[in-house]
């Protein structure tokens, strides 16, 4: 028996806006109708705002795992090759999905406390002098270690070589939380969904294009229906879809999108980006490790924090869900048990942050974990002297 | 501007029940939760109880095109065949996917307003000797057409030929409103989605499935991610997904299945049987003819009406829309114009179907069609006499 | 067990847009707060500019009783007498009201089937040569009869007697539905609450003053607490309250005005005179009577329908709800069992009216009630002859 | 510009929970239809049985101040007296508005920093040889100082006098946090509202009354009309309301107390005296001192804590708001400035209130206010250590 609103910190899906929950109850009207086509023509506008583009933009009613396949079957042909860094649990799971797809897919065994080489990319593309690897796929935050690839590098060292490959990019955990410049840094199909950043309910996935994407589209042999972007594309142009769609997600992600644009993507990103480094305050007065080991690729939408010798961090997530009514993420593959994830991503505010945290270091107390000093007093107190006006830096707080 | 709430009379999406409405506004909860997982083993459980079987069913965010696909890329190899009598645009459609998800679509030409010819299915199967037939798809109820297809004369034909085609059924418009009996009927895969019977909004297409499928599922080769059973079968066994499912439609999916399971599918099929006789009796007060030429398989969800030479039915459901707040469905494929479609499926009661066949019969003034007697009289008079309680037949009202 | 919306036909509450049930459940905020004094002061303005008046408004948590009560114990000191000309059940009421309050009331006993006679109340007051009379209390429509009382020739009658009583009105019923002019009109003190035409829930009273009722206001000795307009006005400056206002009422409030003023009162009239007079096209085709006598008397916020002697009022009320999930007005007082009410303000739309006429229909065909005429049918032909755009009159339509 | 949810901890009204929010949108009903009569008398016997009486309830749509009101001008006459200690802001505007509506109201000057001295009420009454005194008024919980009053010793130093005063309590801000039972503590008229421990929005005001109140109401000659008991137990027998109610306020009610009923009672008060304690505990870090003196005497539902010299309260709450998204409670009356407020009180969890402590810490850091100890790391603390289903004490936590 709980009271209260529940705190949903895993790394997605978010706590909505109260906006949104309201939007998803608006009455169902024919996806057929002028209503409906201005509906979508406004929403793929902001969409396209949020991430600066005007490219073209598909929209599923699907999780990120449709999104993915997408991206996949809309520019390979059967037997070609996608080239998958394997920085994380994520990036792992693309890659199997290209595979199950009928396509080739490439690993780059990765560290899963760093980011994506962009040297190791390069390297990996000069070296295939028949152009089988058509496409090259990025986690830009890898939601199973809170570790952010810097997207510009990796797309330079591609240029660089002088090879074609596309570059697809996963946004699935950073859309609406991070920094993200979909023409200006060259991304050629960008993988998203609704129920992180966009601080929406699961159950729309997105891809955005390039016009090279379109190009590789056309020579894309790969059987495909549901997920084929031709359709969509011709049908979107006057606002409509070639089979129903999630009309519903549809009002909210209208009503999220006009509160990120009203707060603007700048400040978006500084208010998690603070968030982030509170709460990094916080895992350092509890003495535990942060699973990211470079500063420059810290997630600023969710933080993976490792666990001691002595600590089961599922038994720490039981806990803390079930005494002080909080969810928190799971490690995940290799990182089962030893790392716990907090997602300050989507709608949040100081005191929901300093909340979550209060239940983590509580659920640390209830698990015998000794604490020195109190991560939610060291939190705080960043907050209190890092204003969201002034310029929050990614270190430990000053203190 | 308008006031009031919009009549949504196209033949799906619905109406929303109130309670539906609010159930997609709860708070989204963790979908690795055990409360998610209760959630999710509820819904299987009263999903089955509706549809009369314990077998697997898949839940997917998708459109019900997604959930067409799911059936086929599950259950045939690459240049299988699927048999798919046209009997009007869905089966067409269905065709054409087939076709680009790399498998063979053998039409049998139909009769778009009567139902599929069962002894021409056994025909087709007969002269099939070297089973390249893998499965025979139809749908149960074609929305373009207003014409349902009776199930078991089909399974009967097809089992008396020793033909070991599967038999996957679209039930899309369907579900939740006419008799549908999984296991009796021997159905091998189901296809069905949230937006019509089932009174939700659009954004979850549906499988469930038969032994026989499961079967044939382990022998398919055909590439598929997203859409693949396994996974989810797997993952559903302890109430989870294997990628993010679509939370609160799910929510609003409990809540539905709630409401119909409380009415108990015998009567909302009688409900919906009424529904539809006073529509016709509407329909023949105004005296424009049927889509459908058989009484006995007259939809129970929708009414395609035909127009006169005179008469454009999109002009008619410009009017009807713009003055008289009511969205009606247009004709499909070779129908359009010639056709329009009366929705009258999901949470409906009388007074809304009389309202809405007011703003036909206002629409059909404005754009002055000559009217002798009114339809919604008739309509009304028909619902007087004919209790729920009582036996309304498909035939013409008795007055 | 019933689906579908409930057809909410009474003459209020009304149906609620569903704009106005989303603001309902918006989170509380502090009535302390900035953010609730400029929705204070926004919906102050937009009530104003409603009724046409800068006047002071005041806002009561309570249902329409409490605003007649906040009337008179502010304008009226023990002893003294109010004037009501008693043309209806809520007149009758108001006048029952006064006197449990310590006031005196004088009746003008009236006519139920008109509204009040202005030269009845001219007279009375020229006897009351001591000036025993300080107020007139009006109800502008009778909710229980359907008769609307012209209020200009009433303030031009008491100016031309010389009397100083103040001129009260009820609004309750045509607020938000028929013409009002606080300014012009030269009204004292309005009384208006929620649940109808403002279309909202029941929680809301209103008073909305004159100079001169303040004037007197500062010599009322009445004691008076809750009610006070003193502190109310003091407090609401600042947009505040002298204790806790019903927050989300004032959202729902807030986001009803707005569509009121986007619709512009002119057209919310015009819209209101079409569906009266659609609703006495059917009470014609049913050869039924009305209970408002003078065209130039009918209320267009509800029609009060006399039955015959054959037919109980309650009797076909009871059916109308149980078979076809249509609520109407009940008679009241003198009128039990021989009048019914058709409410058709608030948020209504064509087929919501046409709706609801069908049920009525149903409902005397379901008691036997010989029908000549369809009376749906009319209100669907007069309904597509007479656009909102076009000029409706009160007469019977023009078919 | 503010993301996530508002914290709103004033000390009512108070966060609502989701169940209760989407309650308030529920299509507004006939309130003389017979679902109607079902629901108010569902909610009289939930009332009923959450403070333990089958003593009749009167509700109106009104404040607290509402209720208030109703208590005295239903039990007493005019001229009569009631005796009001007067511990705090909120008794002190009782006895004014007894003023206001004509009655005499005696006051015991009493400590804000005290609850209400039985033997002073007692040697009052025995003073009152005459029986001037009707009724005495007590406040149980004083939202203006956190301190509660007992009612027992109350109870029992007035019937030990042999005066026949009737025993008024405003329960405020306890009903639905503290103890309280109507019938074994013998109080003859309870005072309550919606927007506190019944977590639903303001509107709502509620008198439970007792066999002698009732007696004593047939002797009142008191004026009254909005306010009077006589109808409204009269229609309230069969479920209906002399004037309009406030339909969906009701829904609300009705949710929430099938969610009070729930968790039940005795632990809805163990949970508010575990948060009250874990409050304590952040204000004992923070070195701040309690308006409250008596351990005996502290609320559960708030605590009020007084500032220092150099710190002005109102400036605090002003940080507190602007920059943490969080509203408290100002200091009232003579304690302006010099007293902030935390609500702890309605549908709360640990890490809100967490969150809401961090708020304060992060304003007092803000306002330079000099910490030594972390009070949200206290009340972690306190809060990991002190299951509810160990037995939290009102003491310091035991850290």
């Amino acid at each position: 028996m709980t009271t209260g609103r529940h705190f949903l910190q895993v790394p997605g899906p978010t706590n909505l806006p109260s906006a949104v929950l309201r939007a998803l109850s608006r009455d169902v009207i024919d996806h057929r109708s002028p209503e409906f086509a201005t509906l979508t023509l406004e929403i793929m506008s902001k969409l396209g705002r949020l991430v600066g583009t005007n490219a073209p933009i598909v929209i599923y009613p699907s999780s990120g795992t449709g999104a993915w396949e997408a991206a996949l079957v809309n520019t390979l042909s059967p037997g070609e090759t996608v080239l998958v860094p394997e920085n994380g649990f994520f990036a792992q799971q693309w890659a199997k999905l290209a595979t199950r797809l009928g396509f080739g897919a490439r690993a780059i065994p990765g560290d899963w406390r760093r980011g994506v080489d962009a040297d190791l990319v390069a390297s990996t593309l000069k070296g295939d002098t028949e152009r089988a690897i058509r496409a090259v796929a990025i986690v830009h935050n890898e939601t199973s270690t809170g570790v952010r690839s810097d997207l510009q590098p990796i797309r330079e060292a591609i240029d660089a070589t002088g090879h074609d490959a596309l570059l697809i990019v996963d946004t699935i955990s950073s859309l609406g939380s991070a920094d993200y410049r979909h023409d200006e840094w060259g991304i050629d199909v960008m993988v998203g969904c609704s129920q992180k950043g966009l601080q929406l309910p699961p159950g729309i996935g997105l891809n955005i294009l390039s016009r090279r994407a379109l190009e590789r589209h056309e020579l894309s042999t790969a059987h495909r229906g549901y997920f084929d972007w031709s359709p969509m594309l011709e049908a979107n142009r006057a606002g409509f879809f070639p089979y129903t769609p999630p009309t519903n997600l549809l009002y909210a992600l209208d009503a999220s999108l006009d509160l990120l644009l009203d707060e603007g993507m700048e400040r978006v990103v500084a208010r998690h980006d603070r968030h982030a480094a509170a709460t990094r305050a916080a895992v350092d007065a509890w003495s535990l490790e942060l699973q990211c080991v470079r500063p420059s690729e810290l997630s600023n939408s969710l933080t993976a924090v490792r666990t001691t010798e002595d600590l089961d961090a599922d038994d720490l997530l039981r806990v803390v869900r079930e005494r002080f009514d909080t969810s928190l993420g799971t490690g995940l593959g290799q990182l089962r048990g030893r790392v716990f994830r907090i997602g300050h991503l989507g709608a949040l505010n100081d005191p929901m942050l300093l909340g979550a945290l209060g239940a983590v270091e509580a659920g640390l107390r209830s698990v015998r974990h000794v604490i020195t000093d109190s991560g939610v007093a060291a939190a705080t107190e960043f907050l209190a002297i890092n204003d969201l006006g002034s310029d929050p830096t990614t270190d430990p707080p000053r203190v």
